[in-house]
């Protein structure tokens, strides 16, 4: 999946000119944070004129999406989860999450991504600033109760620990109970740090 | 904390006795892994007496806590989780768990620890096994249900997670809320995995 738009007549810049902006933004992300990087910044620092990064790149989240090799598109996600009945919510969460975790690509990515953040402070501090704008803030915007972000966060918990004992650590049962049992086990759990 | 008995008239080896004893059960424990691993054995790849094993090291239990490095006794945590009233089993578990992590020793251990698990498949396989004999099969033994181990896995996932967000990853605003406040949201929701 590409998320390069070839207009006809546009130039698209040098082979690796793509390469070369998500590095400036891995840079940028890194130096100055999620918030403090525009795309301005990043074509500067990539040595390229802003239109070329707005011509491989929609905006600044798909900038990071791209540059942390994050697998799936965190807002679609977001959306998702947050149609349909609020009482499904759990399930459609426990539903979205391991589905990625569950197909062999999105598995592999997903690991090596975990593995990065949780041996490199740096790669932590960034992904924390990306998830914080890219989800949990809509979705605790969404949720309208006081402590709405500290619920999403909670739900945070218990899917990245269902991920780590599943399929970092391999702990039986875990790791083997059949996805279907695992959704249903975790649905109650995470519908109840939403609105228990 | 030593747990060196230091009984007057045993000759306790070298200064370095205890440390290579140390060596050559992560060297079985990773080899042959936690099961087959015996205080003999452990002996023998030390070139040392099985006597003197015994001498430093009470079990194997204790020679794998010690081997590993991990900062609480996982038999006095899981004696403490199953005394007490059945429906308060999540808050005590949220409460030891948690206590650990909010000790400047205990995090700064913990967290070494879950690194090398997380960034080494075979400290990764060692703990899974050391963690499922002394910790999982004894809770759930206890439990009495049918899917016993399922649901201590479970509760597995929820303290993995709520130990990655809060102290790894640092994510806000699980990061900085009180711990209190942490454990009266963790405790319904491991009461839910264990019994709901």
């Amino acid at each position: 999946m590409t998320r390069a738009r070839r207009t006809p007549g546009r130039r698209p810049g040098g082979p690796d000119t793509r390469g070369e902006i998500l590095d400036a933004a891995r840079e940028s992300f890194a130096d100055k944070g999620f918030a403090a990087t525009s795309m301005r910044a990043v074509a500067r620092r990539a040595g390229v004129d802003a239109a070329l990064v707005h011509h491989y790149f929609d905006s600044k989240d798909e900038l990071f999406i791209e540059a942390m090799a994050i697998p799936v598109d965190p807002r679609q996600i977001a959306a998702h989860i947050l149609s349909g009945p609020r009482e499904e919510t759990g399930r459609r969460i426990a539903t979205a999450f391991l589905g990625v975790w569950e197909s062999p690509d999105g598995q592999q990515r997903m690991k090596a991504l975990f593995r990065s953040v949780l041996s490199s402070d740096e790669v932590a501090r960034m992904m924390r600033e990306g998830i914080t704008q890219m989800i949990i803030q809509p979705i605790s915007q969404m949720l309208d109760v006081p402590d709405a972000r500290l619920r999403v966060g909670l739900v945070a918990t218990q899917l990245v620990g269902a991920a780590v004992v599943r399929y970092l650590v391999e702990l039986e049962p875990v790791a083997s109970v059949d996805v279907e049992t695992l959704i249903d086990r975790l649905a109650p759990v995470l519908q109840q740090h939403l609105t228990g």
